[in-house]
């Protein structure tokens, strides 16, 4: 059988207040362009379908226009589930009306999770689909009241699941987590500290595939079997330059999966730094005009006007500009009310000794230089 | 083929800020509780599922899991229509991914008006879903820029529908409208004004019934079969003490409406007036306590402290204390600046000389008299 594996499309999402509308159509072209030509039979969405838990009207037109194209226009299956973005109870409305055959959309979390079943020359294959879903909510659904933490939650989704899988069926999970040991982007790290909100990758043993969601940079997390698909899009400049990707794989009679490859997306527009003297810049956007989301950075040293406005008549899409100030360009214009900035290394000892009794370690110091020595970006606008 | 009409749920409201959600939970189950009872074979919802366009994630619950029941526990098919108060757009996302036998859900309007087509032992019925739709969105979608009023727009969909009705099958049309001649509530009435928004009935010559939705009182629009189920509870003191029902009735093989009656619901509250001297009120209320939706008429004359935080110990849901001030008692507190007041339809007739150039016509006068001499509703809080 053959997967298309992606997820995390955050329709409705705004990059600096830019909308991505036109962007998100350009990559779900794509993703129905895929299943079409690489004879997909199941579709999985791992998550954070909308960026928003209430979306737009554009944001859904998007999604139930490019999901009626797939039922229609194709013979794929589709699983959908709910991400963190996601309000699983809108997502999921009514969702238990779709054909039972072909559709599987979980939106809250459920105490029978049902897989969907399909079945290929080599027989039965079953999908369960779990939704992200808060700790507080998985109580309820699980009346399990020592349901404490994310992996908590999860363990008990598959539990659910695991039961409920014929013994000849092999199985795939769609999951929305961020697993041990992978790789945030800056978006996702935002929302998680530590290691408390990830999950051990060993929770899905048995499970011949995890098509997971969440993380938004393409990477496996354990194998080829535990992988995140990425986001079709980046979606900050931390990602300026990755490629984005999707995952299509079979997965053979005795549940490998095979033939697995990514599927690159194009996107519409770049998201893309450049970076040196205002004047050189504005002659390269001059020669090379582009509608890419433009971050700038500026090395120059001295005052400039406006140098957003500069740029913007060939980087229509221009996001930010920041300057690349040299520490010693700090330390110039300090005056006598700044004098101890001239020893940051000795204030942030004071400090230290003031809250803990004794002053930074050597160590201690070697990171603080560390980071001092560091450019310092900053907005210009 | 037996058919239950409803219509304007209105998922979400509020009565003066004061949630309907048990309320409208209560006559959900007596709409299951019919389609089980009544052997229904099709559903019909006629528009304004929501109060407003982007519902809560507990309106949508109530709406999701009615719809999951009836689908799972019945066999009964089920049409559903935007009406005014919905975004089409929402409701209708993802609908093509229903299954297509039983359930067709119309959000926006569309061009190509496909029926379900529902068959019993007579032949093929087909039921046309047509969705409220504004005039902008009606010239979109049929590329007509000469749509210019809401009967132009349910003439081009009732056009577009009839083309796809099999020539042998029956023809049952659903639509959110305002017929000319139906006698509106209030809350309806202010979206009005005249005969501007009305449809004449005319326009659905050649369906065998025509289930409406819009105006929240039952009643027909043209014999027996055109008309609007109503609301299945009142939603506003306008509607007290009215009854409140759905329709149910069979569509026999010559396509003729027989059988036809009405189910009335079982408010959990009544929405209801009383009226008299405070302290006779209050008496009546201690003696029989209510948790009904209560607004109170008060006839005293004097001062009154807080009527409404005495009424509410034995009726919490009291939701408004009106007085009713006669016009002689507003005239007694006349004093030497209000002088011109003794004599208000002087005061108009300067009114009309200042803007039109001639004071009022008998005729007018007679009008004026009129209003100022029926009783005045006041707020008393």
């Amino acid at each position: 059988m053959r997967v298309l594996h992606t997820a995390d499309w955050h329709l409705g999402k705004t990059l600096r207040g830019v909308s991505l509308h036109e962007d998100q159509a350009h990559v779900l072209d794509q993703v129905f362009k895929a299943v079409v030509e690489e004879g997909v039979e199941v579709l999985l969405i791992a998550g954070d379908v909308y960026d928003k838990a209430s979306p737009s009207e554009a944001a859904m037109k998007l999604y139930s226009d490019f999901l009626e194209r797939v039922h229609e226009q194709t013979d794929a299956a589709i699983v959908v589930i709910a991400g963190n973005h996601d309000s699983g109870q809108r997502l999921g409305t009514a969702s238990k009306l779709f054909d039972r055959r072909r559709i599987l959309v979980r939106g809250p979390i459920e105490r029978d999770e049902t897989p969907l079943i399909l079945e290929d020359e080599h027989g039965k294959i079953a999908i369960s689909a779990l939704p992200y879903g808060e700790i507080y909510s998985a109580r309820r659904a699980f009346e399990a009241e020592d349901i404490r933490s994310p992996e908590d939650v999860l363990r008990a989704q598959i539990e659910a699941a695991r039961a409920r899988v014929p013994d000849d069926a092999r199985w795939v999970v769609v999951a929305h987590a961020f697993v041990t040991n992978c790789q945030p982007t800056e978006t996702e790290r935002r929302l998680s500290v530590g290691t408390v909100e990830t999950v051990s990758a060993a929770i899905f043993e048995g499970a011949n595939y995890v098509a997971l969601g969440h993380l938004h940079r393409p990477q496996t997390a354990g194998g080829n079997a535990i992988r995140y698909s990425g986001s079709p899009l980046a979606f900050g400049f931390d990602e300026a330059g990755t490629t984005k990707s999707m995952t299509v794989f079979d997965l053979d009679g005795q549940g490998q999966v095979v033939n697995l490859k990514t599927v690159d997306f194009e996107p519409l527009r770049q998201v893309r730094e450049v970076r040196g003297l205002l004047e050189d810049l504005v002659s390269e956007a001059k020669a090379n005009p582009s509608d890419d989301y433009i971050r700038a950075i500026l090395l120059d040293d001295g005052a400039l006007i406006e140098p957003a406005a500069q740029l913007r008549p060939h980087y229509p899409n221009i996001l930010q500009t920041l300057r690349e100030k040299k520490q010693d360009l700090v330390m110039s214009s300090a005056g006598r009310a700044q004098s101890k900035l001239d020893d940051p290394v000795g204030v942030i000892g004071e400090f230290l000794t003031y809250v803990r009794g004794e002053g930074a370690t050597e160590r201690e110091e070697g990171v603080v230089k560390g980071v001092l020595d560091r450019p310092v970006l900053e907005d210009a606008k």
